[in-house]
C-alpha cells in the first residue's frame, strides 16, 4: 500500500471546504492529524486562512511526497488549478476548480502516491451544470476505480455510532420498493467486510433496522420486516456474518442497545442520519466501503449560507482526515493496537 | 380544577408497571413527586416491592382525598380489584384487572376526585381479548372524556426534546398517504394550545418536520415537503401560530437546532422515537393533549421480559407523575414560577 500522504480535495471554493481544510491543518498537532496534501487551489486556501484568522503558511509542492516533510510547518498544496475566494457565491467556475481538485485526488490516491482521499463538500447541481454525471463524489470515485455504485456502500461514523443507510436519496414512498432481502445481504457483506479489514474488528456484529414501527408487530403494521428483512438477517446468519434484526427502531439508537452492535444498517436516509446527528452533531464522518482507495468526508455540505464567516466546525473534517488516516495505515499492515 | 391526588393505574400486573410504582414511591422525596393513589391491586404492589427490595407500606383507602394525608409515610392504594403477581407471566385474569384499574382511575379524573391520571402500560392485545375495543389507552380515555381519536395528541416529552408523532401505528408504506395540510393544521392547533395552558409557554415554537430527506430537495426526493407540509406551515403562520419547516429531519434534532423551538412535529412514529430515544432513554413520558383531563404514562411497554428483575428502570414513571402534577398545578392556576 501508498506510504504517501493522504490528499483532500478542495470542494466548493465557495463553500466552507477551503476554511476547514485549513483549520484542521492549524489543528494537526492537538488532534494527532496524519500529513496531508491539498489537492490545489494555493491563493483561496489562503484567502480562507485569513477569514478564519489563522497563520497558515502555504508550501506548493509538486508531488504528494514532498508533502511529508513540510507538512509539520506548512500546508502542503500541489500547484495546480486556483481561483479567487469567493465565499458564499458560488458559480461555475469554482464547480470547474472543485471538480479539477476531486478528479486529481481521486487519480492520486488510485496511482498509489496519496494512501487516502479525503473530499471537502461540493454543490451537486453546480456540478452538474459543468458535465459531472454522477449523483454525487461516493458514486464519483466508485467509478474511478471501477466499483459498480452499489457496491460502494456509504457510512457514516461518529463517536457514538456508525450507520449504513440502505437507501438514500429517494422520496420516503420509494423506499419500502426499494427494500429487498438481495439489497440488503449485499451491502451488509461488504459492511461486514469493511469493519474487519479498515476498522480491525474481528467479529463485526451488524444490526439491521425494522421498516415499520415496532418492527412491523406481526404484520399489523406492515408486512416488509417479516417478508424482507427477516429473511435477509437469517441468510448473513447462515453465511456466518453476526447479523441479528429486524430491530424496531425507536430501540435501536438507545445507550445500552448502541453498545450491542458495531454498525447499523439503516432503511432510509434519515434512519440513519437523525440519531447520528442528534447524538454527534460536527463529527459526522461518511466513509466509502467497499472501494480499492481509502475514501472519507466529512458529513455535511457546503453551507454556502455561513461560508467565510468563521462559524463551520471543522470537527467533521478532522474526524474524517484522522479516520482516512487511520484506515490507510490499517491496510498497510501498521499495527494500531 | 381538583385538588385530589394523581392517581395511577396499575398496568398489566405481569408487566413492569406495578414494580416501577413501587419504586417511584419510593423515590417520592428525593425526587419531589406529588401524591398520588394507586387504582387498586394492592397485594400485587406489595409484592412487587418485595422484589424491588423496597420497603413500601401500602395504605388500603377508600378514597382519593385519603392518599394526601398518608402519601408521606405509606402507598396510598384504593380498595377495590386485585390479584396474583406473576410477573413475566401475562394472562386474561391480570389483563381485566389492568383494565378495572384504568376504568376507575380515569373515571376518578373525571369526577373531579383526582387532580390527573398517570397509566402504567398494558398489553394491547391481551386487552382486546377481553373485550377492550380501543387501539390502546390514549384513545380509551379520549372515548370517556367524549373527545374525538384524532382530536387527542400524543406528545413524548424529555429533558432533551417534545415530539409529537403525527401518524402512529401504521405501516411506512401507508404513512406519506395519510399525512395531509388539514391533519398537519389540526394538530398543531393542538399542540400549541397544549404547550400555552399545560406547559406555561406563552409562544410555542412548533418545528414541522419534513417527510422526505432533504426536506424533498426542490421535488428530486418526493413532492410532499412542498405540496402538502408547506402549506399547512403557511396555514398556521397565518393564524398566528409560530410554526416552521418542513426541516430536513436529520438537521431538526442536533443540539443547536433543539434549541429553536418547543416542539417538533413529526410525519411517523419512528421520526418522532428514534431521536428522543436516542438521546432520553428511560426518561420519555408521554403526555396526551387536546383532553380535558390531565393524562400522562411512561414511554414504554409492559416489558413482560424484565418484569419481576429488578432491572426495570424507574425513570419514566417518575418523569410522568412529575409532568401531570405539574400541569394539574398549572391548569389549577398555581404560579410554578
Amino acid at each position: 500500500m501508498s506510504e504517501g500522504p493522504l490528499v483532500v480535495s478542495l470542494g466548493d471554493p465557495a463553500g466552507v471546504g477551503p476554511e476547514l481544510i485549513v483549520a484542521a491543518w492549524a489543528a494537526r498537532e492537538a488532534e494527532l492529524l496524519p500529513p496531508f496534501v491539498v489537492a490545489g487551489g494555493a491563493a483561496i486556501l489562503a484567502a480562507a486562512a485569513e477569514t478564519r484568522r489563522l497563520s497558515v503558511p502555504i508550501r506548493e509542492v509538486f508531488h504528494p511526497a514532498e508533502a511529508l516533510e513540510c507538512f509539520e510547518f506548512m500546508l502542503p498544496v500541489l500547484a495546480g488549478a486556483d481561483g479567487d475566494y469567493r465565499p458564499g457565491a458560488p458559480d461555475r467556475v469554482g464547480a470547474e476548480l472543485a471538480l479539477a481538485s476531486l478528479t486529481e485526488a481521486t487519480e492520486l490516491v488510485r496511482n498509489g502516491d496519496c494512501s487516502g482521499l479525503v473530499t471537502a463538500p461540493i454543490a451537486k447541481s453546480l456540478l452538474a451544470e459543468v458535465g459531472f454525471t454522477h449523483p454525487g463524489q461516493t458514486e464519483f470515485v466508485a467509478a474511478a476505480c471501477g466499483v459498480a455504485a452499489e457496491d460502494a456502500v456509504m457510512m457514516l461514523a461518529s463517536p457514538s455510532l456508525r450507520t449504513v443507510p440502505l437507501t438514500v436519496h429517494v422520496a420516503l414512498s420509494a423506499v419500502p420498493g426499494l427494500i429487498t432481502s438481495d439489497l440488503i445481504v449485499r451491502k451488509a457483506r461488504i459492511v461486514a467486510r469493511a469493519l474487519a479489514q479498515d476498522f480491525g474488528l474481528e467479529h463485526p456484529r451488524l444490526a439491521i433496522a425494522a421498516l415499520n414501527p415496532h418492527a412491523g408487530e406481526d404484520g399489523r403494521m406492515g408486512h416488509e420486516d417479516a417478508a424482507v428483512i427477516a429473511p435477509a438477517v437469517a441468510a448473513l446468519r447462515a453465511e456466518g456474518i453476526d447479523a441479528s434484526g429486524p430491530h424496531p427502531a425507536d430501540a435501536l439508537f438507545t445507550p445500552r442497545a448502541r453498545t450491542t452492535y458495531d454498525a447499523a444498517l439503516c432503511m432510509y436516509h434519515d434512519q440513519a442520519l437523525v440519531p447520528l446527528k442528534a447524538l454527534d452533531f460536527d463529527q459526522g464522518v461518511n466513509v466509502t466501503l467497499g472501494l480499492p482507495i481509502v475514501r472519507t468526508s466529512p458529513d455535511h455540505g457546503t453551507a454556502f449560507g455561513i461560508a467565510g464567516q468563521n462559524l463551520a466546525d471543522p470537527g467533521a473534517t478532522i474526524a474524517a482526515i484522522r479516520m482516512a488516516g487511520e484506515i490507510a495505515a490499517r491496510r498497510a499492515g501498521v499495527d494500531l493496537g
